[in-house]
């Protein structure tokens, strides 16, 4: 055959950029990989929906089976998204000997050890670089330049969405509400953005980031979510005057063989490289044994930085078949890391809270985080309105958190303490 | 055979780096690659040198035959530096059909293509990304995971010594001279400075980085170089005061066919990603037609980072070994880019100068700027001394540089001006 031949699994915003960026680097793409890649198929739905121009139609199919089970069909790239249906395409896929490309992030943060499997029993590869943070080569890095490396920590700024809200909030001191309905308006945020607030989208990709990270199994289900809805005003205003920014972030750590997996916002310092990333901009840093601290910056989604994702993986996907090594990117996990609960994990804190404007409160308060083994590393009582009551701001040193969370229980209780308003982890000290 | 037998050519830091992770992290590279990597040789020069007590006395070699020539050595690593040396061991490891990696800069910038094409001759691979700022994994991913975008700039903050003395004005008001002194006395830098303050460091990686990018042949030759030793404290603060930092960047760009490559001094907007990679740290940029604009941060040099590179390389060098798909690396230049002389080059201008205290002055310079075609972004006529001398500060628009060297060629000789102090390069403007 003098030319590759590949099946599109969807006609949305990534498979219209997947098919035109074909077209548009069509001579580097040849040059590079030795022969023509060329889409014969495409799978769509919705048979009235309207579609690209340069799109086509008689490449159009309604009938899955017309490429997973094609013999005229070498390599299959799915970009419809969804989960259950995508499964049983993809499996299909791969039974049938196709090399598979998936840009599907809820599939993979939940099944990639299943289909991984199955590509290697059929003696084909999976690729899913697109899958998180598109404008990001992160997975073949961490795959291959990276590989020699044992990742200490990977930790990124992977929801443009909340990146946004939180860098508004931060230079135009809004609150959250104001902010994200400004977002709905401008179609940075969905009219329902509960996946990007809550953290979902983010766990979803940390889990598939900690999975290759650290060679083992995490899905989504693994992973500590807390989203930015609570996050106001104020606890910009205390970050800021704190040396700090809050940033939401997916954070996965490998330490003496067991694994983090978290999301949650956090106070970072304004002069960590991820402090820096603003608007709907990614970034993911990386810390090995070998290579120390870098971080890979970049737009983590859109039409034409996924399908440059896409495309990297369908290079290398269809390289392997030219050279017959399909299977080769396997990596069977040897020895599965726990997960710790997030109580045990060790991090600081800042936390906030209003208290009856008389003396001797903060010792009752210190006392209560001495006996939980907390050690303050700062305190502020500098804000009081003139209603007799007092706010402390105060930052624990790093400590394993359910001695925070068993602090703050009892602090709560105190009858000096009328409300502790916001506790967010302190992710990286000065440097 | 049961493992992938390794010489190792040169034990300075680097080899010495690449020694110990390859045993510190043997069981994941193991494990990843499906074979035992082994260091056999060593190749040293000087017998009396003292070496770390981890290196096995018995694996040094003295005769590069041991090594080169030696049928039970699979693959090659080069990391002792030099041009003619390394450049005739290369091509014998090659000849004698070993897969050769290498972390040689000053070779790779002047030799890539004819080592390349030897390698391809004999069916092997020679790799390079040590070669590039060791702690950012960049060569890979332009080779493969960006493979599918047209590159239209790759730029990047590749000296982490003049980024240190950079940071170091900026961030203290001091002098070049005084930081300089201080870089030496601290190691950051060498007691012979030329390459790194004169850019030449920097020419080197760019060649690298735009003959990869751009898919053709750049070596140090082509580069134009600009050193910083001219920066001065004021141009430091007329920066920031303008919403600049001054970096010393290498540039590469492929705009219509013809390719630019150049280090020099820039005024860079501070709100872009490579204004805050501070200190030692190195920052590529790279913009591409699907990926949009990404970057990669990574510390440029040092043991365990420049290893990481090597060990990486390793790895894939291996895995082709195994499979016998050597010499897939290969890419044949098929359209070499002709390389833009600087004065063609389109870019917009800081300059400032000392001119006479007297009305009409800067109508007389703006006349010669209109003249030759060059238009005036900003001009600042405010810091005046006492000795009837008044200072312009001035930006143009971005325009061909030829029309910029003639205007001041010819503003220089205007009996109202006393002197044109500096001209520095303004790369990115306010985003």
């Amino acid at each position: 055959m003098d030319h590759v031949r590949v099946g599109l699994v969807g006609l949305g915003t990534v498979g219209t950029g997947v098919y035109k960026m074909l077209q548009e680097n069509k001579d580097i793409i040849t040059k590079k990989v030795g022969k023509e890649i060329r889409v014969e198929k495409i799978l769509v739905r919705n048979k009235d929906k309207e579609r690209d121009p340069e799109i086509p139609s008689e490449l159009i199919t309604f009938d899955p089976g017309d490429i997973l089970e094609n013999d005229d069909i070498d390599i299959v790239i799915e970009v419809m998204g969804s989960v259950e249906l995508a499964m049983d395409y993809i499996k299909r896929a791969l039974s049938a000997k196709k090399q598979v490309i998936t840009a599907n992030k809820d599939l993979i943060a939940l099944h990639e050890e299943e289909l991984s499997e199955l590509a290697h029993l059929n003696g084909r590869d999976l690729y899913f670089e697109a899958s998180v943070a598109g404008g990001i080569p992160i997975i073949g890095t961490l795959k291959e330049d990276l590989a020699g490396n044992k990742i200490r920590k990977i930790m990124g700024i992977i929801n443009g969405t909340t990146n946004y809200i939180l860098t508004k909030m931060t230079k135009e001191g809004k609150s959250y509400e104001e902010v994200l309905k400004d977002a709905v308006a401008l179609g940075y945020a969905e009219s329902d953005p509960t996946a990007d607030v809550e953290g979902l989208d983010a766990a979803r990709k940390i889990a598939i980031l900690g999975t290759i990270a650290f060679d083992t199994k995490i899905t989504f289900n693994d992973v500590y979510v807390e989203g930015i809805t609570k996050i106001t005003k104020d606890d910009i205003k205390y970050a800021d005057e704190l040396g700090y920014i809050v940033k939401l972030l997916g954070i996965g750590m490998n330490v003496d063989d067991k694994a983090e997996a978290r999301v949650h916002p956090v106070f970072i310092s304004k002069d960590h490289p991820l402090a820096a990333v603003n608007d709907v901009f990614n970034a993911i840093f990386v810390e090995g044994n070998a290579v120390g601290e870098t971080m890979f910056y970049g737009r983590g989604a859109g039409e034409l930085p996924t399908a440059s994702a896409v495309i990297g993986d369908l290079m290398k996907a269809t390289r392997d078949f030219i050279n017959d090594t399909m299977g080769s990117s396997y990596r069977k996990i040897v020895k599965r890391k726990e997960i710790k609960d997030i109580s045990e994990v060790d991090t600081a804190f800042y936390t906030r809270m209003k208290v009856k404007d008389i003396p001797g409160v903060f010792a009752k308060i210190a006392t209560v985080f001495g006996d939980h083994g907390v050690s303050i590393a700062l305190v502020r009582q500098q804000y009081r309105d003139d209603s007799g009551v007092a706010e402390i701001v105060l930052v624990t040193h790093k400590v394993q958190e359910k001695n925070v969370r068993d602090s703050l229980a009892a602090i709560e209780k105190l009858d000096v303490v009328e409300k502790v308003t916001s506790v967010i982890r302190v992710e990286e000290g000065k440097r």
